[in-house]
């Protein structure tokens, strides 16, 4: 008898994802844990992340990234350079625009016959006190990517409401940088880990 | 026995505040709230707001529009633009000389004999949810004009809580403008009241 | 004997050819001047333009705008707000963004039949001497759009040098609107005029 | 009979001068040649650049950082990040406070005695084609200074000038840095040359 092939798992996103492949990131992280649990052999866990990728750099390289490589489950991890970039380059995403190329990614997903699951950008500054430039603008797009898990019934990692939860009980002098990131958008080894935690979550509930 | 000479006033802002002498402005309706109860006289009201002005604009014109016109009383009530024009010409503050400028302000006002008022600004935006694009910013600047009445010792009229307590009553919708603004930024008629109301509290408090 | 079917002609583009189809458009010139010249019946000129539009505007929206209706000949013109948006609203488009989406654009066009011609953006600001502040950016998008023509083989109407021609005789006194616009961006009778006489010499000579 | 006190000079500016007094620095150059040139005693040289300072930023620090030191020549070498910061931070500043602040600047020189001469802002990217993304805004704040200098009747070191004629002789690939630059901005051992030999012809022409 041959063994099930495995299922294939792409993480599809930015620098956030570039780094999660590393020692210690949180891919690495999740392959760890599947492993010690005796699941190493039911998941072939694959990183595309690009640093600086916003939503139509996804649209732009996924059939040459992503899709050529037949995912069974692609996570899509993007949103931080979209409203990140509109103060440090002038070349944000509108919100209207980041919409419309988030569905495209996910329908083409969905034709190539990958399930999909939707991921919250997290952090542009850790204040737990709502006060870091972009916390207002991250908070209108992580409702873009709600209202997209609900619209295409997709499962959602809502890493934005994890962090804030974690902030209001870890970070009680509202530093900016330091709790979950090294630098107020990557993660530190907790950040990955606590990352890693909800994409195994998420992971495993795929039927 | 002739009369006491009356306090002057002086509301020294930016669109909010020029728009503020215009009929049904709130430096309109302060005046005639004074009137009514009698104190018209008590008091010389002056509306020294102009159109797109940031922090670095008062300091520019002080001498001129305010300390010329030797004020007793000025209400500093700006920071709107500092924030709203990073994203709207890519000329906003920084928060640093934000508050290095706000200081120099105040101190000039306090060396020309003026007693000071803080004013905190409102808001860009009126959803509820703390979604609007600039929230984490204004959030931002709010502090820091609270963190000066309290290194000052001034009294603060705290319209960004004024204005965040009554869209948890009065937003339901969520909607973005059309609560206490026409347009966002600028205030309808509803909005003018309440300003005109939090800056009548202030100004009687005076000693 | 029934006459030939007429050549269908669509400008794809952003507010300047959004307004284009108004009275005195540069479109509207055109048509008439295609009519005086008894071409009328030869051409059918069709205005696809949207305020605000940029390169990754008319990619999202072209299958309904433009493929749907089947093309012989399509004019690209757009540019302006890709550049523009950097300033006023944070959602520029980066340069490689830009000319991938302008590339896939291209390809669509030709893939479903359609002649493309390539049109660079004019202006924003009509000061003669380089000091517009867009300047450096707008001529690096516009040697974008030569390069692409010179890559795909396409002909190229070229306004940038168009109207910098015209500003080196007509724009002695250095003015940054009022000279072919009317806000430094949008065209004024003569610059209607000029933009519909070069797309007319571009259309004709199309085999 | 005891030695004449030295011309005190001051380099008042941003990260380029602040980079200036390092080895091999505009500055350190400049000291050597003097020193060559047995006019090593003649001149007390001292930097005063601070990394991303903008024309407000030297209005705010000037007192201490300039006047508290007596100078009897100040050279003002800002403006790279009044422009830059637009679209790196969204805090560039606007045309007309620039002029304004870089007034204020220079009759606050003179009435502390010093004598002051303006330099223009270099460049932000080195192409020899105006296609710099700043290129326009950059050409448009140079000539506010030059402007400044005629309206004072100040000396001016019209570095964008030098620069821009030199790329036209040396920069035949139209390279974006490298030339005079290490990344766009800052100097490397030719510009660092440049520069210190064209200060120094304003500086011993100082009556």
């Amino acid at each position: 008898m041959t063994p099930a092939k495995p299922t294939r798992v792409i993480f599809f996103g930015d620098s956030i994802t570039q780094a999660g492949i590393q020692p210690g990131g949180y891919i690495t992280r999740l392959k760890d844990r599947l492993a010690k649990e005796n699941k190493g052999n039911d998941y072939d866990v694959v990183g595309a992340g690009i640093g600086g990728n916003k939503i139509y750099d996804l649209f732009l390289r996924m059939d040459e990234d992503v899709i050529a490589k037949q995912p069974d489950v692609t996570f899509i991890y993007i949103g931080v350079n979209d409203v990140w970039h509109k103060s440090t380059h002038g070349t944000g995403t509108d919100p209207d625009k980041f919409i419309k190329f988030y569905d495209a990614v996910i329908k083409k997903l969905q034709a190539a016959g990958s399930k999909v699951i939707l991921v919250t950008p997290a952090v542009i500054g850790e204040r737990a006190d709502a006060s870091n430039q972009q916390d207002g603008d991250l908070n209108q797009y992580t409702k873009f990517v709600r209202d997209l898990s609900v619209k295409h019934k997709l499962p959602l990692v809502d890493l934005r409401k994890t962090f804030m939860d974690y902030y209001q009980k870890n970070n009680p002098d509202n530093k900016e940088k330091g709790i979950l990131t090294t630098d107020r958008v990557h993660l530190n080894e907790i950040g990955n880990q606590l990352v890693a935690d909800e994409m195994y979550k998420a992971l495993v509930a795929v039927k």
